[in-house]
């Protein structure tokens, strides 16, 4: 891999070089400026893998979950990458979700790739870093690709939105519905999972989820809830199955594609409005004494943010 | 007042007619076309007035405390405004904060508005919203603005900051001084308040605080922390005098020339920003074609977003 030249690092990583993946990612994360030209090159690499989003609150067996599911994965002969998305931190601690003890597992296996992902200097923020990684493990040959985010905040669940299957996950005594209702999971979920369903309380939540599930409005696809002990393996063939059910079914019925189309837009549009963001930004910073004219009232604000557009 | 005319408004409400800033208001909540020429009409009218925030958990007595700062207001002849906004909420349900309570303590006084705020339409929310509106209230002859906010969270914070004195309230047993720490409250407060200080764990809080400001770096103004009982009265002399002395200091020290020359660069920023956004948008949707080229990849979205921007 030729180092620093975005279009021998997407060559690289298309073909199978694991540190040009790593690389890529990170270019996203410091938000390089040679991002642009890598994603220019690393998109028509891409094939399509299907993305899986696994949310919840801390806690609820999300990486265990997510360890589980890519054991699954190798056994059907799928090449598996996890993603772990922390939206709210600019920084990964670097041991971010039990990194270290799935890695052990997977070390040598190179059909699988698994990373901890912050975003350092993305202007957008997660909701823009995270699709450009996703089309960097497609294009690495991925072909099944975990998000795996830390909380139930709107960022996490805007990640979550971005995939083709969100798998929303709570346990009993944590990620209580109600919080998660509000937080507008319910509508972005396509699976529930109510892990640790071994323990007291599974039941209420699987009962109260149900009631939710039940008072919401009915959409096309009705997201299945099922109860998984996921350090025990129990009721992760069913997750799977039910996650390759909803594939299957937004592939027939078209969502999946109308779902990707709307995803790219909004993508296209947020990278848009946050350069003209940038631009304005060096606009303003350009304006000779516009402040002072603020200050002394001789154009308002809204005058002023006209001016400053019209440059 | 004229009806529907920005100017006809902005000369009204300068006038002293209560319903025209009532109605200003509304067109800040909704984003009325007439926003920019109501701006340009109300901006030169201000006359700087002193506006406080008052930022804290739900159930710190936030309300309790503002009435209170109203009432002292009065005796010193002051005339007063009180916004109570929420930035997390599009709509108020109209009895957010006591409204009802207070405004019956002081609805026959024309020297006292009191207001709830949301933003219905507003795009940049409540952070382009708030400053605004406090313009208005400031042409309108109040000069003193309280500006009370619902919660601790991120924009409730950016609410506060935007005022030339943050007050920042906790209570025994709420608002958790290590959490409103992450919210970046203690960055931003100018005057620390221990309100239901009779209640049992006053001490205890007023004790976590002082540490955790000792910790910090060392500021140019050093936040006083006070203890009250709103309800009763007690503190509320000292807090308004700890509110003076740091307008004081930040009027003699620069202070709140810099803060307030930064603020309306901040704003303009913003409106700028919002206004790309809007036209990015705009010029997304009438790019034909644009996501069928995305979706066969003769586009990536990088490149998309340039020829949005370009247009």
């Amino acid at each position: 891999m030729s180092d620093g030249d975005p279009t021998a690092i997407a060559e690289a990583l298309a073909a199978g070089d694991r540190r040009a993946v790593a690389r890529a990612i990170s270019m996203v994360e410091d938000a390089d400026p040679g991002l642009p030209a890598l994603s220019a090159a690393v998109y028509p690499r891409t094939r399509g893998a299907q993305t899986v989003g696994i949310t919840g609150a801390p806690g609820v067996g999300k990486s265990t979950l997510a360890g589980a599911l890519v054991r699954l994965a190798r056994e059907r002969g799928r090449r598996v990458a996890v993603l772990a998305v922390d939206p709210t931190s600019p920084y990964t601690g670097g041991a971010l979700l039990g990194d270290r003890v799935r890695m052990q597992e997977h070390a040598t296996d190179t059909d699988v790739f698994i990373r901890s992902m912050a975003t350092r200097g993305h202007l957008g923020g997660m909701a823009l870093a995270a699709p450009e990684a996703v089309r960097i493990l497609d294009a690495a040959g991925y072909d099944l690709i975990v998000l795996e985010t830390v909380g139930v905040g709107q960022a996490e669940v805007d990640v979550a939105a971005a995939t083709d299957t969100a798998v929303v996950v709570l346990a009993p005594g944590l990620g209580d519905a109600v919080q998660m209702a509000k937080a507008g999971i319910l509508e972005v979920a396509d699976v529930f999972v109510v892990n640790k369903a071994d323990r007291d309380g599974a039941n209420e939540v699987l009962r109260e989820l149900r009631q939710m599930l039940h008072l919401g409005e009915a959409r096309p696809w009705s997201p299945p809830v099922l109860a998984t002990t996921a350090n025990a393996g129990e009721g992760v063939p069913e997750l799977w199955a039910a996650i390759a059910e909803h594939r299957s079914w937004s592939d027939t019925s078209g969502q999946l594609r109308e779902k990707r189309r709307a995803r790219l837009l909004r993508e296209v549009e947020a990278l848009a409005a946050e350069r003209s963001r940038v631009a304005a930004a060096a606009a303003l910073a350009a304006a000779d004494g516009l402040v002072d004219d603020l200050e002394a009232r001789r154009i308002d604000p809204y005058a002023a943010a006209d001016r400053v557009v019209s440059r």
